[in-house]
């Protein structure tokens, strides 16, 4: 038994569970139970594993530090009669079940993820899922009292509780702002408590690079925006292993051609059109610059840059970018006119070169390369038929990606793109607005239908999705509140089938209605926690499921 | 001298101000010099006033804490070697100068408003104003290092430093969510940094009633989301305090008749259409209520209500409200239909009653009353002659209640709201948008123009302007980085004007390209006292100022 083991704290009403995302077979009883004050989860396993000790020692401390009222103080009065007389429930001890073995009142909600610490890497292959996903039964959600602790509803049935897709993700870019490593951790606890399980680190970028790549220590040293913004070596293995400790991979992007302007302050042979002006004519967003990708020492250069750093990771995925390639760059630098003219090849065939070099890299250590959608859309490049190919530019390109025969994973801006709506951050531009506006809202997300414009045969393409967060316009001061609760939203199967399937476990369909409860309840528990996560709602409308609708 | 001594700690280099608000009339050197590791400001007065002395304490505390590091590197390089050169300043000594005396080298920034210790007040009377602003000259906006602390650029000579306008304000709302002391006194200090001289603290509204009123404590007890969510009368007195020892006067708004609903978990007997479904008939948000104000007892409740609270306010201005009404509430009240009936009154001529009653609760203190624009524009009432009209719906509004020659503060929603943008926060409505989206960023409140649909005339009838932060999807979580540094753009004259006048020291028209590096010098500052002011551009584009404009 080696999986990492999430134990699932609940709080709320018979209507409102607590439950993040909701298993996709929940049954529950009628019986209102308290929590002893001394309430304690045991394990009585056979060589248990460390990481479950951890978790379950985890849970119980939570269980002991989160404090939490229950939100909805109507049913409070409600069923403090009840309450008054319910059974004090002095512990839960988790054991194992056979996959044949009956229900049992004293077992473990399963893990979300199954985590091989050997590897570490996160898989999903049949076998190991059935390890780690036995059939059984946690006791019960958990309703906690500031002076009061309880359970309601007992007994909880909790069976076959699997994801449907194996990658639910958030990503943070830590180049247009810099994030401390205390600040990634805080974000990897809060992404374990929703079962996200993948950490995509867009960690470069044009703007900055913060990492300290092993063989090319210069680039960090010149390309950061101070020494003391850049992740070292031991900071990686840090974020790498505390993500691993809550059943996260951390998939690291190095984004190349594109996105690389700041790589000039170090080795400004390898970049083309460096900072040229006007920018809007050479890049997306200031400052233009992109690797020389038609010369042959740009390539291998990139190349030993991805396979120095992918080395050192256990991920079995790496992303490689390629996205917003400017081509009007390569069009003005001489250097890559003649690198074209000489090997005779065109632009797109000396992508395909290039393109080819830093994926080798990736192979010949084992792993598999993520790429942006324009790799797939707009270039003719050959990838190695196991790419994951990441959909951003609208959720309308899925379908495209699928007809390619590459796996997907769903981060379109137009569903999960955590920074629009905050306004223009170019400046000397009054008038203007966020790119993307409107402001995503969790509501959004969570109608998002991964498989909506898939024939049934492209459904096993779809690897999962993750909410994004690029930080033009966020630092460490605001991501809890821009990120939490939202990125929530695509933890729950955006819309359950991420996680469980497209119902909810009383048969209706998702919906946001019923999600805000259990919502408002997770972002309680994450401020309570210490993550500044936002309030969705005047907390005259948290107390009153349903009476802030549009239509109530 | 009983200003309140606001010192102006700067960095930032020849081209990047960080005063803010920039002074009207401000000349700079070119002589670098250093300050000394030991830099202190002293005081040189006879009988100094203990808020001026605090006022100096607090500023030295300030340049020995904040250890900014100066923002822009490309100058940082440039003037490494005049740096090394420069000349130590050990100190700055403050004296007072007579009117007519000549600038002198030690000499102090005048104060943003003139608060009278012993009515409590902020005066704006020519006569205060001059011996306030008294001309003198600080010298030097002040850089400082993480281990050098320095002044770039002596001397500075900033004289005439006065507001063109005496309102300078920034609301909360702290009903719809709860905002403990420690965060109301946060957001004051940040106040304090832009010379923000008015806290319009819209305190109680439908969802929650968390102010002790002395004469009605079971309003509170029963209206408040909590026990602990109470702002005791001692509270009250500490924020008082608290702002006043700022700069900062405290306008608390008890919004009537509407807005009221939770005012029927104490006093049913006052609300009509209580909680009323749908509640889209009878509000503009849940949950539905509104004071019976046909009803005699229900206008002697609100009048008591009003002057209980008043009387223990040393501000000159409370608002009464006014916004949003709901007709159809009081159509389906019987109650209403009766009271009616029984007067002979229409609903207007009752609400003109019910608001000469709850006006004269406040004249009677000697108090002005401040209402929101539909009491004039959409109702009939009979104002007193000086009552302060806040124009909300729209900025274009404000030549309408100018026309009826009432005092104008500008908080237009469609320049000033600071909550727009952030998507629908009612339930179950997932394709919904912000109300007043989008966004209002930074750059759009400061084009604002205070002046533009009025005529000369009318001028006079301008007090200031306010940023405002209703707070429906905000909390204690995010309220520094949705308000800071935004809101300091209104301090700003909302384009200088209401500090200083429309153009810049230096002649040049305001205008964001210029403001945007002082600003971003401010929000550093900010974040380095505990204010978790967001990220406006990611930091490559703050340590290159211009180079993320949208045309460069």
């Amino acid at each position: 038994m080696r999986a990492v083991f999430l134990i699932c704290i609940a709080i709320a009403p018979c209507s409102v569970l607590g439950l993040w995302p909701i298993p996709r077979n929940l049954q529950t009883g009628t019986t209102l139970v308290k929590l002893a004050s001394t309430f304690n989860i045991k394990v009585d396993i056979d060589n248990p594993p460390q990481d479950l000790l951890d978790a379950v020692s985890q849970a119980n401390t939570y269980i002991q530090t989160d404090k939490l009222q229950r939100l909805v103080v109507g049913r409070g009065a409600n069923d403090s009669a009840a309450l008054g007389q319910a059974p004090t429930l002095p512990g839960l001890t988790l054991s194992l079940l056979t996959s044949d073995a009956p229900e049992s009142a004293n077992c473990y909600r399963s893990c979300t993820a199954y985590w091989d610490p050997q590897r570490r890497i996160l898989s999903h292959s049949p076998k190991r899922w059935n390890v780690c996903h036995s059939d059984c039964k946690f006791h019960s959600r958990v309703v906690q009292r500031l002076d009061d602790l309880r359970i309601a509803l007992a007994p909880i049935s909790i069976v076959n509780d699997i994801p449907a897709f194996p990658y639910r993700g958030f990503m943070l870019d830590t180049a247009r702002n810099f994030f401390p490593v205390a600040d990634i951790k805080r974000t990897l606890d809060a992404m374990s408590w929703v079962k996200i399980n993948m950490f995509h680190w867009h960690v470069v970028d044009s703007q900055s690079f913060p990492l300290d790549i092993p063989a090319f220590p210069e680039i960090a040293s010149k390309g950061a925006y101070s020494s003391s913004e850049i992740y070292s070596a031991a900071d990686v293995q840090d974020i790498v292993s505390y993500a691993g400790a809550r059943g996260i991979d951390v998939l690291v992007e190095i984004d190349t051609p594109g996105h690389t302007a700041v790589i000039a302050s170090s080795h400004p042979e390898h970049i083309a059109c460096s900072q040229a002006s006007p920018w809007t004519d050479f890049a997306n967003e200031p400052p233009a610059g992109q690797l020389r990708l038609a010369s042959a020492a740009t390539t291998n250069f990139t190349a030993q840059l991805i396979s120095s750093i992918a080395k050192t990771l256990p991920s079995s995925l790496f992303s490689t970018g390629g996205d917003e390639l400017n081509t009007n760059c390569y069009a003005e630098d001489a250097q890559t006119q003649a690198d074209l003219a000489k090997s005779g090849r065109t632009l797109e065939q000396a992508l395909n070169v290039f393109t080819q070099a830093t994926h080798k890299s990736l192979t010949d250590l084992g792993k598999t390369p993520v790429v942006w959608e324009e790799m797939v859309l707009e270039h003719t490049v050959t990838l190695p038929k196991d790419t994951v190919v990441m959909v951003w530019i609208s959720s309308q390109h899925a379908s495209s990606v699928a007809a390619k025969n590459f796996r997907i994973v769903h981060a379109p801006s137009d569903y999960f793109y955590l920074d629009c709506g905050a306004g223009e951050w170019l400046g000397n531009n009054p008038s203007g607005n966020s790119w993307c506006d409107p402001f995503k809202t969790w509501q959004k997300s969570y109608t998002f239908d991964p498989l909506a414009s898939l024939t049934t045969a492209q459904r096993s393409l779809v690897l999962g999705g993750q909410q994004l967060l690029w930080t033009e316009q966020s630092s460490p001061e605001n991501v809890d509140s821009i990120v939490w609760p939202r990125a929530a939203s695509s933890a729950e199967v955006i819309s359950l089938i991420f996680w469980t399937g497209a119902t909810l476990p009383d048969g209706t369909a998702r919906n946001v209605a019923s999600a805000l409860p259990r919502l408002h309840d997770l972002r309680y528990r994450m401020v309570r926690r210490g993550v500044r996560a936002i309030a969705l709602q005047p907390h005259f409308c948290v107390l009153r499921p349903g009476v802030c609708d549009l239509r109530s």
